[in-house]
């Protein structure tokens, strides 16, 4: 990947197996639309919902081998457009290139002032109105009531800990290192975090002794069963994201329903694409707490449209710190 | 089984493996209390659930060898009591024996006239009650919606899918034999029926082309599994009962988490006992129907204490067709 082509865009190479590789992926000259708006790319958001577009697994449908890999990205226009006059920053799904031209209509303008704009991709994005709409609408804390978080220092994961946290509830945490469980508590206000390499079953039941009345599910497999084992009665269960299972070849089974039935619990599927009407209260809201310092956030911020591959590869084994980004600035 | 014993109860005689044949039970000579109201029993209810209770798997705590089968009961009091005058009908737990004394306020006061009794254990028992919360409160037909339902022709599923008529949604009913299919057809108005020892994705696949919209679940295991492959967005799921795993040594896995995502479904597990709120509606409302020849039922009737084992061992099966009752009287 050192040879310098014009405007480059990443390509899948081959569909990875397992965990993805940097070489699971190329640059090629990009083909360039002939019609819609001229953008500048600035960021490009990585997001382990790609792994399972990658496998074909996805809602929101699969990218193949040859194809253009593609995200959300903040861009800023080069021309004057329905978004605004030149100059204008938005946010759009596009592919991982630093030039593009997208339709005028796939522009959406973000929250004006942002600073690092690149949280119109995080905790002010999409991972932060998934965070949103699963408290809202599938978890709805109440005082006293114990929350489990999977993925937690993610994006998603930790925005669901300090919304849970406002709204008075107990919450623990599961991540993948001390440096993140102690950041969780330290800035976000957690009430205690467990790393998912030590036995789950006891760390839970010590840290949730009445047992667990919601969990926001990121993860899937053997973290989301020894989870359930553990509900409350009347428990309510978001399941979001299945990280566990994304670099798998198979489908692996789930939970039994009994466990669902003893709890009586709720569980529902959360696809942030349905919650667009949340949008502008979640804007409001988190961006409030983000000014007035109440809300804490990170973001992994990589550099040039060549680290794209390996930014979404360490993502992928859990070895970056907060919202996954390439700044192509 | 043949000796004749004073007031004779049925009791564990080990715990069964896997499906339970008749010799896991034994009569005994029943100890008797020496307070409580004197009741002949006049019906014993035969459930499934109960084989969960046999593995020690079911929230209302399990009943060991050596211990007395209980379940619920129609009796007749022999005094007065607070349940009214002797001859009063009630309907309460206990042992399965033909006498027998119960605290006065384990009794409750059955609807006047029902014919026969038993109705009370069956769609106007707890299977009725069942099927009513699960329909309010968790699968909320609406008109045009498809609505499948498992062991369709016991008094859970039947009554399931006939609310589900009522509200104008299509119901197909998993049933185990063709004669249950052709009574759920021509007495109760589903819309179609497939038996389960038939490929079931591709009978699903034909009769609801456009996804399942709800789902009420008497049995987990692959019947489930193939039902979450097919749900239709913001699908409903009743999780209710486990018959397909209840005479296993081992608790197998559930479905993927994926598929509950994909469909945004909501799933909910329902036990009975928390809806006893609901009860004077539901025997309002389907007392009604069955007055007026509108809900159809049918009741397995076995007849003897002595043949107690023997209905349960083939409900346990899937040989009975109908409510499963024994009749004492």
């Amino acid at each position: 990947m050192t040879e310098v082509l014009p405007n480059p865009c990443v390509i899948v190479a081959r569909c990875p197996e397992g965990r993805p590789v940097p070489s699971d992926f190329a640059l090629q000259p990009a083909q360039q639309p002939e019609s819609g708006v001229e953008v500048e790319v600035l960021y490009l958001s990585i997001d382990p919902y790609l792994r399972g577009r990658l496998s074909g697994r996805h809602v929101t449908g699969a990218i193949a081998p040859g194809q253009p890999m593609e995200s959300e990205l903040i861009v800023r226009t080069v021309e004057d457009s329905v978004a605004g006059p030149a100059g204008t920053l938005a946010r759009a799904f596009g592919p991982w290139q630093s030039k593009v031209r997208l339709p005028e209509q796939a522009l959406n303008a973000i929250p004006d002032g942002l600073d690092p704009p690149s949280l119109a991709l995080g905790v002010l994005g999409m991972p932060g109105l998934t965070a949103y709409a699963g408290v809202e609408r599938i978890l709805q804390p109440a005082p006293g009531q114990t929350l489990v978080v999977s993925a937690a220092a993610g994006p998603v994961g930790a925005t669901v800990g300090q919304l849970g946290k406002a709204a008075g509830a107990r919450v623990i945490g599961i991540v993948g290192s001390p440096e993140k469980a102690d950041w969780l508590c330290e800035a976000a206000g957690f009430d205690g975090c467990i790393d998912r390499h030590a036995p789950l079953g006891d760390a839970l039941d010590a840290l949730c002794p009445e047992g667990i009345d919601m969990y926001f599910d990121n993860v899937g497999g053997a973290i989301l069963q020894v989870v359930m084992e553990r509900l409350a009665l009347n428990a309510r269960v978001a399941l979001c994201g299945l990280m566990d299972q994304y670099n798998q070849a198979e489908v692996p089974p789930g939970p039994n329903p009994g466990l669902v039935i003893r709890a009586r619990a709720t569980m529902r599927g959360l696809v942030v694409y349905d919650h667009e009407d949340l949008r502008l209260r979640m804007e409001e809201e988190l961006g409030g707490r983000i000014r007035d310092g109440s809300l804490a956030y990170r973001e992994a911020v990589f550099e040039g449209l060549e680290s794209a591959p390996t930014a979404f590869c360490r993502l992928m084994a859990g070895q970056t710190f907060g919202k996954t980004v390439v700044c192509l600035g």
